[in-house]
């Protein structure tokens, strides 16, 4: 059966690649994304089965009008799987005085809008589960949002606040699984590896394609046993 | 030897309940707290032990000035532990669309004003851990915030952010930890139970006498074995 991924974030690194393996499983269509219209790799693609649509963090009107858009494409099938990746590194330096405004889009990005976000996509997460049996939200975390595995602050790069953002993304993750899993909706979280991106920098320890390659099938492996756990791109298991 | 304890949000509930049960303590002193001019129960303890002081969680100035207030009364021997008992729930409800201005403030009041607090006293633990070889922060977290333990959105209460927060309070916990560790400055989460306060509401289980009591006992006995770990008011071990 063709499966229906919505990809957040997919304009440049871990969610562009996700794009691009996704389309090496023969059964994945429809691929939206935030930003995707300005980014060229991605119109590069150039495939009929790709779809892009604009989103904006800062706007939950867009989430709604986005999940529109792509329910004219999927129509009853709904979406299979929707993979929150779009997220933000605002630095805090846990020894300086704080800019409680800076400091506070960590989580209004990575765990405010995600939620928004898949708050929108309900509706067609239930239509492909009332399908399919069940459909699949995939949290983006970090190692980093793991409370019993994290590295710390990470100096200089302060990584504090957005380490306290993807723990509660996977509060997040728990929450939707326990809450949503009536209407055959599971949610997992992911990290990705310290992989080389805008975000991860360049002495990371994995390109793009390594991650992506392994978290796309990771990810179409995920079922009922998975759901409410947290996983690395691998699929090793990760304790919270 | 005599110990120094500050007590964020002590002008009620559980806060307030500490304050109480720390007296039993002989060697306890001076337990400042936020907004307890305003709390006629704090004032009627008349003790003269307890230093009251005035904090706002939207305004870090009033956090610096509050230290500065204890520094005059504690003076070189600083603050031996510093319970951030101060938070809020704002309920968001995950089925509708979410009011981010007001969801957020479950992060900005019970992370980042915490973690403001945390660093505008740190000079007062460093001392104290200067003299006593160690100090203590003590972050008031909730089972709520265990993403291996947590209820879930616990319907109709709409506790889901509140849980995030907590959660991501807990990584603040875990980074003070590791960051801190050199200034011998350890720093611990505590789950205070389900209990009959504004926030618990009339069915908890637990009296604010029967939490505070266990609780003051059990931060008592926190140890180096204790650092950057997560436990529950009878003092029994919590799984992040």
């Amino acid at each position: 059966m063709t499966k229906s991924i919505v990809i957040t974030g997919a304009n440049r690194g871990i969610g562009l690649g996700l794009v691009f393996f996704f389309f090496f499983f023969r059964n994945c269509s429809r691929i939206p994304s935030r930003n995707a219209p300005k980014s060229p790799e991605l119109q590069a693609l150039n495939d009929p089965r790709l779809v892009i649509v604009e989103m904006d963090a800062t706007c939950d009107d867009s989430f709604t009008n986005a999940a529109l858009q792509v329910a004219q494409t999927v129509g009853s099938s709904g979406v299979d799987i929707l993979i929150s990746n779009a997220g933000v590194i605002i630095p805090v330096n846990i020894d300086a005085p704080i800019n409680r405004k800076e400091a506070i889009k960590n989580f209004d990005v990575n765990c405010i809008a995600t939620m928004a976000v898949t708050l929108g996509f309900k509706y067609l997460l239930k239509a492909a589960a009332k399908k399919a049996g069940h459909s699949q939200v995939v949290n983006m975390s970090s190692i980093l949002g793991s409370v019993s595995q994290t590295w710390g602050a990470v100096a200089p790069r302060h990584f504090t606040v957005y380490s306290m953002s993807k723990a509660a993304l996977n509060m997040y993750t728990k929450t939707l699984s326990m809450e949503w899993k009536a209407d055959g909706i599971r949610a997992t979280s992911i990290h990705p590896g310290w992989v080389q991106t805008d975000m991860g920098g360049e002495e990371a320890t994995l390109t793009v394609e390594q991650s992506t390659s392994d978290m796309a099938h990771t990810i179409m492996k995920f079922g009922e046993a998975n759901n409410g756990l947290f996983y690395d791109w691998k699929f090793e298991a990760i304790t919270w």
